[in-house]
């Protein structure tokens, strides 16, 4: 077992754990995404996301996806943690883990002052995990969104 | 009055703008951020966080820092606000809507699916201003931040 930077190799593997990742979190349709889009995205010029798999014998069966945020109060960038998913028939063996100390690392070693990621309130075994290795839920903060034609909307009205 | 693009010359106002925002959010002595990192993030080679400001008459009067996140299920980056604010002896003109709208705006020229940001449970007329462009509270989601010296053993642990 190996956890690597993924390869262009990888995109389709990635590809079919994030649309099992969607099943899990009860959205099987939500994935729009493509391999070549998914590519371009990880590997065109100068990508601004980036993914760890989990290479069991040159099969990938896990993967965290991630990008660059950044914390005006430290003044420093950081980690957050799009997409973490290991293959259900791999689990209880440390990936999930391992992929998050990866990404611990890395931090650490850039400078990083935090790792960051989002989950489901009613995903308890892994609000369980998280919680063991010292995460904190930030618990007074509610993430908003647009999009859509809300953003269209906005995006195109007159300031 | 206009909304632009932060030049390096708005950095010291930026921090004091950043600085106001953490004694609303009754955290006053969170910034660790100083001019010259600050200047670095958002100035230095290849940024990965962006601000855009509010000039009043040459006066900075308002702050929108952001950077890009990504979604694997749109397959597409997105802007993420990490600071939105206006001073307040300067609100009630709409420059807090008109920043919102300049970064729609970039959101709907680029294809970026969604614009993002986070609020404190207890900021109602955030919240209602938020609901009023159309902006979804993601209720059934909690953020989880490692940060500190759990960080520190997590990246430095054994895998």
């Amino acid at each position: 077992m190996s956890i690597r930077p993924a390869t262009p190799s990888d995109v389709p593997a990635i590809l079919e754990l994030i649309k099992d990742l969607a099943v899990y979190e009860k959205a099987p349709d939500a994935v729009k995404s493509t391999a070549e889009n998914l590519h371009e995205a990880l590997f065109g010029a100068d990508p601004k996301v980036f993914a760890h798999v989990v290479d069991v014998d040159s099969k990938i069966v896990g993967i965290a996806i991630w990008f660059l945020n950044y914390s005006t109060w430290m003044g420093t960038h950081g980690i957050y943690l799009e997409d973490l998913y290991v293959n259900p028939a791999f689990r209880g063996q440390g990936y999930g883990m391992n992929l998050l100390k990866t990404l611990a690392q890395i931090c650490v070693e850039r400078g990083y002052s935090r790792l960051q990621w989002w989950v489901l309130d009613w995903n308890e075994p892994a609000i369980n995990f998280y919680k063991s290795l010292g995460a904190v839920p930030m618990d007074e903060w509610t993430v908003f969104r647009v999009d859509g034609e809300a953003l269209q909307k906005l995006g195109t009205s007159t300031k």
